[in-house]
């Protein structure tokens, strides 16, 4: 592309050819594509031996992120992971993924190409397609709403609502890691150059700005019933064993010495002197999928991830319903675990 | 809903409760919905002998609606008819609806209560069911985000692109009501109360803010196979016909004296002073069919259309693509057909 080309406003470029210069970074349309972008509406050949798997998701400036700590690829790339880890929280495989942008007449079209190539890398990596959009002005802020689908075996999904009492709880990845890097990055924006950081730093922003959405750990746990609930981190620990233990009618213990931290957060904690357990506990956008194992299945769930080559970590025992959430600090004193969620409508 | 709680803003309420709120409207979920609302997505049973039919639709306030002229409720009717009138235009039948919706932080509950009324009407006659969305605050506009899902008969979706010289090119309806509605409410805010108008702007009014999907008559065509190429009229005649032709590499000759014009447009055109040609070509948000059928069809088609008690006009032809798109005015002169679409980058 052109400098020029890339400076020119989204406004002078003209929807029709916005939409025609989407695709191509995404997967090639497959078999299953019978219409694809360009009509009403995209038409699918489902197989008939899956179920379909869809959930909608929306990120909006200054709400769910912004300019100063993200680029134009950061905001694309991250809202693909939301979704994606969505389709991985059901134990599902992703297929399909439907991009609705209101863009500010100021956008360029290079930020533009910049944040479709940004939701296009994690996409394709999974083998998901582009099958429908719709792009608009918007007089105020950017918006993104995303909807994605996905396949799962009849009964395999894994809902919020399976966990019963003495399952144990584990959480993939390390926790605190997304908290720690936004707190990085606001205090030192990037604009995109996160490679400009020093260790650990560089570790956290990475984690806040490209997260993993645990697919295969997904798959693994759906196909071979390993887990009898989860869910993604996206609210936070304290908020989301919160949403699982609703849905499943439990309560949790959760151990914070049992609780994942990376050598990276340890050391960023200790040089700007803050709890790294607040950020563990609380602190959300992790994309780390929180499930639960009857102790029956441990053995199996922990060899099988093992194989994988992903880290899960037990950190707590499911409990009952009116017990609550709970939480053993390190000193052995044992509390209840107050969700600090981000909650939107609160300004 | 007591007055106080109709008061409150929806900052108060918080985002479980609103999401809790939502699904009532709706038609209830049947047996195919395994999980609807509540979890990381939604998992359906997709039947073995349907084509998923799936679109997404954005509407960004002050560029697809004012508060000036349209109540919340109109904001959600208007929103549900948009994406219905996709999977008509498809000839599916819409099944599953999912909202992610962005709302300033001032607006009040009931008038977000309003909104998913407006939304669940049209989808309740339909029998879509609501299994997924987002809630999210806006520091600035109000945002809508649907995506719909549909299914039809393998191999009988109404595309853009199937079109043929010589076929006829018909049109559901009326033209032009929608945007001399636009105009009424423009000089007449409704905020709503569109009952408090007079006719013909009674009428007219009630078309734009209540639009009809024409999903009998997509069904009709698909399943009979009785068009060769179908859209839905929402940038106006001047520019969807267009985009058919483009999608089909034809031609296209419209014959002005031939375009259905109701009583009420004639009416207002003549009390202000307006043309009203000018909104039956160049009016956008009609949400009629426009097809195309085979000569061959032409008589089947009619009858089965009368059946429906639809009305639908022939009002022009497919020709070659070197021909481009004309129209023969009611003096007999024949001029190239000039879109003046509303183009959203425009300022």
């Amino acid at each position: 592309m052109s400098p020029s080309r890339r400076q020119a406003l989204v406004s002078e470029i003209g929807e029709f050819q916005l939409i025609q210069a989407l695709a191509r970074g995404f997967s090639a349309p497959g078999p299953q594509t019978l219409i694809g972008m360009g009509d009403d509406a995209a038409v699918l050949a489902h197989p008939s031996s899956a179920h379909l798997v869809i959930s909608t998701d929306l990120l909006v400036e200054d709400i769910h992120f912004s300019k100063n700590t993200s680029s134009f690829y950061d905001i694309g790339y991250k809202a693909a992971v939301a979704n994606l880890s969505d389709i991985a929280a059901m134990g599902a495989t992703p297929t399909y993924i439907l991009v609705a942008v209101a863009l500010p007449t100021h956008v360029k079209y290079g930020d533009w190409k910049d944040m479709y190539r940004g939701l296009s890398v994690p996409c394709k990596a999974h083998g998901v397609q582009l099958v429908g959009g719709d792009t608009s002005a918007s007089r105020t802020s950017l918006f993104l709403a995303i909807t994605i689908l996905g396949q799962v075996e009849p009964g395999h999904a894994l809902t919020r609502g399976g966990a019963e009492e003495g399952d144990m709880i584990y959480v993939s990845g390390s926790l605190g890691n997304s908290a720690a890097g936004l707190a990085c990055l606001t205090h030192r924006p990037s604009h995109g150059k996160v490679s400009a950081l020093r260790q650990p730093m560089k570790f956290l922003a990475r984690r806040h700005l490209r997260p993993t959405p645990r697919i295969a750990l997904g798959r693994l746990l759906s196909s071979r019933r390993l887990a009898s609930a989860a869910l993604d981190l996206s609210d936070g620990l304290s908020g989301d064993i919160g949403h699982l233990c609703q849905q499943s009618r439990v309560g949790a213990l959760i151990q914070e010495a049992s609780l994942p931290l990376s050598s990276h957060l340890l050391a960023y904690a200790s040089q700007v002197n803050v709890d790294p357990l607040s950020w563990a506990v609380h602190g959300g956008e992790e994309y780390e999928l929180l499930f639960t194992v009857s102790p029956k299945k441990q053995h199996r769930l922990e060899w099988a991830v093992k194989q994988l080559g992903i880290s899960a970590t037990a950190i707590g025992v499911i409990t009952s319903r009116r017990s609550g959430l709970q939480i053993t600090h390190q000193d052995g004193t044992t509390q209840e675990l107050v969700s600090q969620s981000y909650v939107h409508f609160s300004e």
